[in-house]
């Protein structure tokens, strides 16, 4: 059976517009892997209901799962929530359950519960929550979607949260090898590799370092023997190579 | 005039797999905010045809420019060329100008221009060249697609050859304030400067650092005076913050 499938959404404007990098995505890719999920594309858009709302029913239609970032805090540029309600056409308003969550997070810390703070209680109709650990505010679950914070550390923990409850596939096992010859030198004798074990994914990651034209290439696949053996035969074409 | 939009399209299993961290995505959009291109989504599929194309064929209809990284090399996993030729029904097939610049440059080497090589000279009919100084092979533009390589390296000797050829429009001018205090304490005060000036784009990105929380705020805009008149604002109302 083939592996489930993912996407990610995340919701950014600080990563378009150049001001920061995006950590969350390299975490979600490597947890999912273990997992033995498949991230099949990520999107980035900017705080902008429509947008979020499209790539939403795009994303939830065509992947299995789908794992929002950012957008859930208390401030005015936070409507991710509320983009994930209209995509799914669900009611969405303070929510008991969450609103507990947050009166005991507040009142442990002796902060104000204000109208800003109790927007991170508005949660879709149907949704089950997903837990932080870090700041109280939670997450949630509805449909195949996903939607956890946008601080690292939270979305960390909210990764965490969820993924034990996600019915996973075969690990995905790779190696690779490092190869200090052109790409141009590599590929023939790759693509016959590739063509031989259409089971497995064979990728050439090019760099050029200090001068030195090489590439990485990594093998990937759910059966760890086959990649053994067609990395066996890789380092064979290449001797001089270091795995 | 509202300034032109872009996509970027980056090509990579090798970022899906949680191997490495996309780098190009930062460059490309630190590039393009100073060259007045507002950046508004980003797309990263697999080394895929199909779901190449149909990303391709979504965001050039939905955005002024789109620019692709990754996919152009000489080993069996590079499939952008022939993919932007599908999305464009163009005919594509080793082109005697890019076939004329390989030649130049593996004779200069010493190296054989073998038929791996001649790969990266497949170029779709009616797309121009763009210079890699770096190592030879073009990228090109057709239509509103630019597609580039991705080694990081190659990624920014294109961005830089081909950005000045595209009519931009005010740079995107920005300033930021670092507050020291609870997003929810913020909201309120934020909330009112974001409505009060409909013209500027304020967001709040929190962190929690050592234990204490806090949001960087981050005020942008084409008209710097308007942007720096919020920020004299903004640090009225939160005395202690540091900008």
């Amino acid at each position: 059976m083939p592996n489930p499938t993912a996407a990610m959404l995340v919701i950014g404007d600080e990563i378009l517009s150049g001001r920061t990098r995006d950590a969350n995505m390299h975490h979600l890719a490597r947890e999912l892997a273990r997992h033995g999920i498949d991230l099949r594309e990520v999107r980035i858009v900017a705080d902008d209901h429509d947008a979020i709302v499209a790539a939403l029913n795009a994303l939830r239609a065509g992947f299995d799962h789908v794992f929002t970032s950012g957008g859930i805090g208390p401030t005015h540029d936070d409507i991710t929530a509320d983009a994930v309600a209209a995509a799914f056409a669900a009611q969405i308003d303070v929510r008991a359950d969450a609103r507990a969550i947050l009166e005991a997070r507040y009142a442990a810390s002796g902060q104000e519960l204000n109208a800003a703070r109790l927007r991170m209680a508005r949660i879709p109709q149907g949704a089950q929550l997903i837990e932080n650990p870090i700041s109280g505010a939670p997450g949630f679950s509805i449909g195949n979607v996903h939607v956890m914070a946008g601080v690292p550390s939270v979305f960390v923990a909210m990764v965490a949260s969820v993924l034990p409850s996600l019915t996973g596939g075969a690990p995905l096992y790779s190696q690779s090898l490092r190869i200090e010859r052109g790409e141009g030198d590599i590929a023939g004798p790759l693509r016959e590799l590739a063509e031989a074990n259409p089971d497995l994914s064979i990728g050439s990651y090019p760099f050029i370092r200090n001068g030195v034209y090489g590439a990485q290439i990594v093998i990937r696949g759910t059966d760890a023997a086959r990649v053994d053996a067609a990395m066996v035969r890789l380092a064979g074409l290449f001797p001089a190579a270091t795995a």
